[in-house]
């Protein structure tokens, strides 16, 4: 009930604050038999992990996972799955002037009312490190899809201002992975990568848009009416730190078409019922229709800024700040995985969920 | 599991047909003691009710709620609350030639395929009627609401591409329930129903955007990571019939801005700690800061249309098609409720399991 | 969150006070294209009806099944089952004299202090009348287990100190449905009927021990560790009224044996590993081996008696009482299909959740 | 919903195989600022730990609890409690020889059913290790209650045919800590141990019944109707290991009462509502109703005995078995905090729960 546990028969429960001993979770409910491919998982990791670029914190913890339960000779036993992450690289002196100012656009403020207590040293649970533990059951998750044939990709489409033109149809995805924003359009890639080295020398920030796609989803995954499969997803990705908006498909465009321009005509091909169209993003009614699924992700620019910035302190007095420390100028190359991992883990669990609705 | 529960502690299940014989629910997890007003409870139901106006459709369902349990001299027991509401005028007749059809931009053909069986009268359980239950829940929990002061209203923003001006600040919200397409803004209402009536003649509909604005939320709902209050919201909005995007505050217009600009900056006023922009809309990392918030929802046109689109039947061939029968050429202003009712619900499920996060 | 749930995958969900308009509920999670016997459904409701013999209250509710949704042609749809059971049959006035009252053994007390207001026509929400919902979705289920060949016969094995001798292997149990107190010892039921009349006569009560067999579920049902096949029959078992013991295979006897005796040795018969003794009741670390499940559940004599008692009123006097009204004298030959019933759940609800166990 | 989560609102998932890296758990729920007492919480695993007395394995696991979440400076920060337990004295090579056979009693052959493959280092998951975690949140549950006043105690009432004289109320339970079977009875206790010790030089074992009194429950516990208190007690004791019944208050001895014998007269004292006598254990209709709760928990004998006993192997031939290795002769005494700590989690989970059951 308390807001750490994700998913309903494929399900993560998360721990861990930025700078306590570890950051880690269980995954209860991974079929038994399952192959792991640790190295992949890892990989996984370091896709997200801090330091990967000059664009990035300089930050480089190394984040190395360790498996306590649940595996055995890299196959799964079908009981919860423990790990955990260590946390090596805190430097908590970063923060020691934190402790008494609420940082805006933070969670210092909110998590010092809600619990009547905070953890001073960083961000502690609400710091953005608390998702490496998706990343680990997202992985996971890859895996399992992988034998269904299921792919899950995102990239960067925007940053501030600076867009790619059309959406995941028109792009080379495998491009994404070759520069450090994660754009599939190299030239756009390298205006954004300036653009983001100009506000951190700036000692501000800047937001974006990831798009994902996911391709091979067989029909009928959604779980009609509340628990509809781009809800779920919805969902998962505001879960994301800094994420403001999600839309699916056509999204927010699809308000400005007719009926007649927005529905997707069905058609026979290769002797499978079709959409000639895809605004609706691959689900109808909440649930999947055999085409591509894509959605959009909206990030704001990261808080953390050195720009001198008005707050107030723990004693309830007005002050200037700035905070200091290794901060992202750009969060987005690093949520890739991220939306990534969120997407496998719905899309496995509805998989799973599938499973028995029909008698069978 | 199979989706048509909602809410944590406050926590509807709903179930119903479109022309089965009623739709209803059952609400557990409502406090004893709160006094329902009945009267509010219907007109919440009117709100939504089919045949309001020329712009919607001229079904005339009455949609009467009948209370069955939980409630003793109009206040309840604890107990759960549950309730039915008759389905008194289905033309399945409407329907019958659309059985061996799969609609576009409907969910005939998913929910076929998925169940290996489907409901031939009307959308069955995808037809937007299931909602009901989702504005009697609402009311419910908006009456619990008022008791702590906390008010939430919904308005058409946008309708295709006629907008009004600026976000709710800059409109005065209680001339919205004036019009008959729920706009704050006279002038752009009249637009807007010019426009709806065009299409409608045309055998075409239109989508548009609805923003809706909580005030007085105390700070500290939402349950951080996974259950964040506007994960929690967006997954509420995008589980409506039509919804196809969801962003809250500065939303995807905070892609462009830079950190320094983004960044809600705290100041004291009144002796009481608030930020003096509120691009966040009200929720920082989750939780909620005493702020207004505010989010927008996305709604796509009217799937069924007059208008000739092509599709397959359950034969597996390509076929023309009209949908006949009385729909709404823009389910808006209709809409407006179920969003007051789900964003309502949620903020009573979080103010519940606020209840238990300090130790006291 | 508030009770009245009940299963993980195949999920009920119920309503409904005593002497309210109806009671009811929403099945979710039974599984599409199932075909329903509507007349066993209704059969079922029979045998725990009120009135059946001259050992029951002479109480004559028909308690006629209306199925409001998730059924069409007689088979299951896949979407949410909504069905009600009018109350036709209160005679409220029996119970006007009791709701300035506690009665002794009754949750009236509690109730009230749990909730600060109280449903005082009657038992309310805490009547036994609340298990017609049980039995509505333990006769579906029992219709899924017939298509896997898995049976359920609950039967009376003891009332007061009048006990059959042995267990069911020793019995036929088609003889418990021939006699009014569902015994499979004709014999022992006579006495048991003489001595329930008798008390009757003294206005006195009387409980007693159901043991319930269930044949050919399959090796693997059971979720280790804490939703163990066994505790989540005996957690069944407890919900329902009056009743205050459970235990499985040898149960409470399996304390005196030492573990040579208690252990049930493997054995291959028929090409299939069994066991030699069955002292586990057919589970073993919570998790179905293939023998026969079988229990016991202990249930306390009827609260409801006509002898004079001490208690107190709700002014806080002490008082003297008798309750009248039609009570039976004893429950047991009513609960057998009550036991059955949360029993068949629990079967059904475990065989969907192994379909996700093993990754194939 | 794979069955490694307990509780509603305070929940612990938990994770670990017995011969794996580490067991342990994530505690989510647990209120904002709870002062933790770490030497307490320790000397709870320390009451569990094997090695304790010579009528226990020689097994000598030092069970040190590491914390990685959740607490800072000794008291909860409201965000999931992480924590694991090293294994450090494995001695897989006791298990080499059994990974090819089925031990009566044990789990080994529905395990490998169940999942298609199996932990074959001891008894993996389904070893009584894994109630280590329930421990350790079974401890921080205490101290909670602690601050109510709530109190709960277990202990050893019977351990084979010896049983000490009625229950709780009987003895001075603070001398069941002061011998090694646990038990309140200090000559009864030197019997027990007389007989432990001899089965253990037999190769054999044996069971037994723990009572647990919990004191102070403030009138008002338990969620009816599926969740009642007693059925959520009796769920979790099923979930132990070992364990084959349950029953409350007279339990199966009420099963001979009348109902006049067996009702709790109300009456007043102390200008306070109570009842004379206490047959139903402190709950009624599933509601705590302010006085003692006490239920017995039956254990069956260990299952691990030198005994040569009949079985087969996984190649599906019959074989002779002696289960070597450092094995209890007799549960027990160990087993009786974590007969507690399930308590401790339930009552404090319906404190938290109990918190939202009215409208103030």
């Amino acid at each position: 009930m308390a807001g750490n546990s994700f998913g309903h028969l494929f399900k993560l429960t998360s721990f861990g604050e930025s700078h306590g001993e570890a950051i880690g979770g269980i995954i209860d409910g991974c079929p038994a038999g399952l192959k792991l491919d640790l190295d992949f998982i890892q990989n996984e990791l370091n896709r997200r992990r801090p330091g990967q670029s000059n664009i990035s914190t300089p930050r480089t913890e190394d984040d190395k996972i360790e498996f306590l339960s649940g595996i055995l000779n890299d196959e799964t036993l079908g009981t919860p799955i423990g790990f955990i992450i260590k946390n090596k690289n805190q430097q908590s002196k970063d923060y020691d002037k934190l402790k008494d100012v609420y940082r805006p656009g933070h969670a210092d403020f909110v998590f010092e009312k809600k619990f009547g207590v905070r953890d001073v040293r960083g961000g502690g649970r609400s710091s953005a490190r608390e998702t490496i533990s998706r990343v680990v059951a997202g992985a996971i998750a890859k895996l399992y899809l992988k034998q269904h044939n299921i792919s899950i990709q995102a990239f960067v489409k925007q940053i501030g201002s600076i867009s790619i033109d059309g959406d995941y149809t028109k792009h080379n995805l495998n491009e994404s992975e070759r520069n450090s924003v994660r754009c599939p359009d190299a030239e756009k890639a390298k205006e954004m990568i300036s653009y983001i080295e100009k506000l951190k020398v700036e000692g501000d920030s800047c937001g974006g848009i990831i798009q994902c796609v996911i391709l091979n989803t067989p029909i009928g995954l959604g779980e009609p009416v509340f628990d509809k499969l781009h809800a779920e997803l919805g969902k998962a990705m505001l879960s994301i730190n800094a994420v403001k908006g999600f839309d699916i498909g056509s999204g927010f465009e699809s308000v400005k078409l007719k009926g007649s321009e927005m529905n997707d005509a069905f058609e026979i091909k290769n002797e499978k019922i079709i959409t000639k169209s895809n605004h609706s993003g691959g689900i109808q009614g909440g649930i999947s229709n055999g085409m591509p699924i894509y959605f959009n992700v909206a990030f704001k620019p990261t808080s953390s800024i050195k720009k001198i910035q008005d707050s107030v302190n723990t004693s309830g007095e007005e002050i200037k700040l700035s905070v200091e420390g290794r901060h992202d100028p750009c969060v987005l190359p690093r949520a890739v995985p991220i939306v990534e991992s969120m997407a496998a883990m719905i899309i496995m669990d509805y998989l799973l969920l599938q499973k028995v609705n029909q008698n069978n």
